[in-house]
């Protein structure tokens, strides 16, 4: 099937123009340059072709996250889906294939359990959140006061708190507005000495659905209380009972705990540029996932399409100007160890990074790509490198039009290329509509039943046009140099 | 508010003009009858304004769900729940408040989990069936073999079922084409050998949510083996492991039990009629519920909105001219037990039923009332009669037309109300939406926070309008005696 209008000219006849146009000093009288899209449209239309045509990418996902279930840092599973990843790139003809060591926090969930004891008994569907501690052997039982945000809880006088258990029960808006609850509400909590702290899971919607995730660090000045999240059901339960007036008592019991630190590894595989070989395009996923579920949308679906892409150009005998390698970032979840590894590990060669590509926002239908570039040292945007990647990635987009992924916009980044991103590597995020993402996100309910395997495709033939285009168009996404451009 | 515009004439004037138009010999010269719809309005208009102005129901509802949970037939819980329903109804004024005590089956859930041990171990979101055996104490291992439908397992050879675990992987297309694999699923197995069954989960949707329900009476002729829902997740994963050639073994541990049947109760309260008492119009849902979730729309919704039709006359001094009569029968899920008793307790009453109202489709946006009447003795629809019906509800339509709640159609029943209607009692179920009622039927996720409380209104609004209607209008229901009406 070909969802783009074939271009009037050969490849080899553009590639010369391109030559010609764009890089190196001319030896002919200049031509007219030939448009980006244009030059590029033969190969992206054969990209996409074999990308919508292949279940590839399903099986590949079927065998990872069926098989192979999910993948918390320190765990077996982790390890096999490592292995397993390496050796299906060597399958497809990867080059360099690699296995990068990195040393990953190792918390394990141990047997956990909540229940309402009053009224009651009626058990809570919970999962405790990543990083907490346990409680001690027996359980803590405390009643509960429950807060609509931080304000409420700082309002409360401290014997309303003191002993307590802290239930945040605050509706889920956007992730960003309502995750600060789970990262930071155990230790607030604390402060105002509670005893635990439950947060209304981060979700939009439930069928009784804990979502995990990971809080933030303890504070040495303020006492370690563990922190679990319940089910929409049962924060909402708890918050009607306590609102008329019926006093709320928990027993929470976690055997949580965090192990010496474990050897886990980011997976590495490339095709090697075959004119400016040193020059990077860097794409990929987190091969690691929270220890429910099967990670499908979050990561294994942005981990098989980074792959597809590369297996996809080795397939068709595409090999682009500069390098493509895909990263598969261990331990995103719970310590980003991956993403900061492999960022230090780069010294002279971050220079050659052109840009770095996560896919992390699930594989639902693909709309297009947002790009951003820091200014070096900093999370801020460098304003003039950005316009210049934004250009650059409008000329690439028409490409994409055949998939409905040519919307192309600011701000993007993402956990595992934030390190690259902070030294100046352009970065770039794979968007998708996410309408259902936060459903999932962190649940036992992220399995592959939820991956539409057509859309699926289209993010392979997505990612694989981006990828190609970035690593083939003659100038690099931004070309002025980090070092001097964009500072206010 | 006012949803309904109002009549011209009082509500005396009216029932003056009724009772010479429709029932007493008229001693005066007759005159124009008036219409049921504005004979009745006044009354109606003055429930609907009293049902969308209170938060009542959603209080009671809270009180039966938050506060005392699920009702399993034989569990303390429901029990509680009889007892707290009694109290309620006097605390409404009703008369006759009274249990009707009924013994019903005592199946018990005990201890249970399913693992998917190769390719694994991979724990299953399971729920044991109702009526289901447990396992051997050290649980059952085998092999899975999945099927798509009850010929595809007859088509199997026998060794690839015997000594197998079956699992039926049926998309949900209808509650009533999926669920004969949870009634018959554990039967049809074991008849080819099987030494267990699992069925994915009737419904619609999942977030790794497995629905439980029963399963049909074991037969004695074949070997008694367990059954168990799985989620929508974990079928559709055994099935494409299987799919691609994997082994895939599972292990279920269930403890499941049937104890000496328990007592339990139906509730009943009453208002009795001003002018033909004997004649009597019952409504009610059911007070058990499954063991998981809360029975909030399955059907603490249904019993909350018929107790509270009923204390809004009581509330408002409308006193219909014939008996109305909440009854909250026990033991719908795994026996109906309650609906059997309360018809074989009435006797010579029976034939003072002028109506049966079930609500058991939740409490989503109520959209009207399905009406059906049966040939004495059996289960098929006498035509005549449930014409005369249709006629007699239609005319009372318009008064739920401000609610939205004028649909009425024929093929009206209710699992409770069964067997009066197989004694030729008129059968009405209350309709809503359910647009989302299977997401959450016999799940954990069936809890208060999936009720609007809005919606909750106007359904308590349309039933006190019906029952009221059908208690005051003059003539019964359906005038045509069930002896001589609609035989073929």
């Amino acid at each position: 099937m070909r969802l783009v209008a074939s271009g009037v000219l050969t490849a080899a006849s553009m590639l010369m123009m391109l030559d010609v146009a764009f890089a190196a000093p001319a030896p002919r009288p200049a031509a007219a340059p030939v448009p980006l899209e244009v030059a590029l449209r033969p190969a992206a239309e054969r990209l996409i072709g074999a990308a919508l045509s292949s279940d590839h990418a399903y099986l590949r996902l079927s065998q990872l996250c069926d098989g192979i279930g999910h993948r918390l840092s320190g765990s077996r599973s982790l390890e096999r889906a490592v292995e397993w990843a390496a050796a299906a790139m060597r399958e497809d003809g990867l080059e360099s294939v690699r296995l990068q060591p990195v040393r990953v926090p190792h918390w394990v969930r141990g047997e956990e359990r909540a229940v309402m004891v009053e009224p009651g008994p009626h058990p809570l569907a919970m999962l405790g959140l990543g990083r907490s501690v346990g409680t001690p052997a027996g359980g803590i039982t405390a009643d509960v006061v429950a807060v609509g945000s931080f304000a409420e809880l700082d309002s409360l006088p401290a014997e309303a708190v003191r002993g307590k258990i802290v239930l945040y029960d605050v509706p889920f808006t956007s992730y960003g507005a309502t995750v600060r609850y789970r990262g930071n509400g155990a230790n607030r909590a604390a402060a105002r000495g509670a005893v635990a702290a439950l947060v209304r899971s981060v979700g939009p919607v439930s069928l009784r659905t804990p979502h995990t995730g990971s809080m933030g660090n303890y504070v040495d000045s303020i006492p370690k209380i563990p922190g679990a999240a319940v089910s929409i059901e049962d924060a909402t339960r708890m918050r009607r009972l306590l609102a008329r007036g019926e006093r709320v008592r928990v027993h929470l019991a976690m055997a949580a705990d965090t192990l010496p630190p474990a050897l886990s590894h980011n997976v590495i595989g490339e095709i090697r540029g075959r004119e400016r070989p040193d020059e990077v395009v860097v794409v990929g996923g987190h091969i690691d996932s929270w220890d429910v579920g099967s990670g499908a949308h979050d990561d294994g679906g942005g981990c098989v399409i980074a792959m597809e892409s590369l297996r996809l150009m080795k397939q068709l005998g595409l090999r682009p100007r500069r390098t493509v390698r895909v990263v598969l970032w261990t331990n995103e979840e719970n310590g980003l160890r991956g993403g900061n590894a492999y960022a230090d590990s780069l010294g002279d060669a971050m220079a050659g990074h052109v840009a770095a590509i996560e896919s992390d926002g699930g594989v639902e239908r693909v709309v297009g790509f947002d790009v951003g570039v820091n200014r070096v040292g900093t999370d801020s945007t460098d304003v003039a490198r950005s316009a210049a990647a934004m250009a650059r990635l409008k000329a690439i987009a028409p490409l994409l039009a055949g998939l409905g992924a040519d919307s192309v916009r600011t701000g993007g980044g993402g956990a595992d290329i934030g390190p690259l991103m902070r030294r100046g590597v352009p970065g770039i995020a794979h968007r998708t509509t996410m309408e259902h993402y936060f459903d999932w996100h962190h649940t036992q309910s992220d399995m592959l039943d939820k991956v539409n395997p057509i859309e699926l495709r289209k993010n392979v033939a997505a990612l694989a046009v981006m990828v190609y285009a970035l690593a083939e168009m003659p100038g690099r996404l931004v070309d002025v140099p980090a070092a001097t451009a964009g500072r206010p």
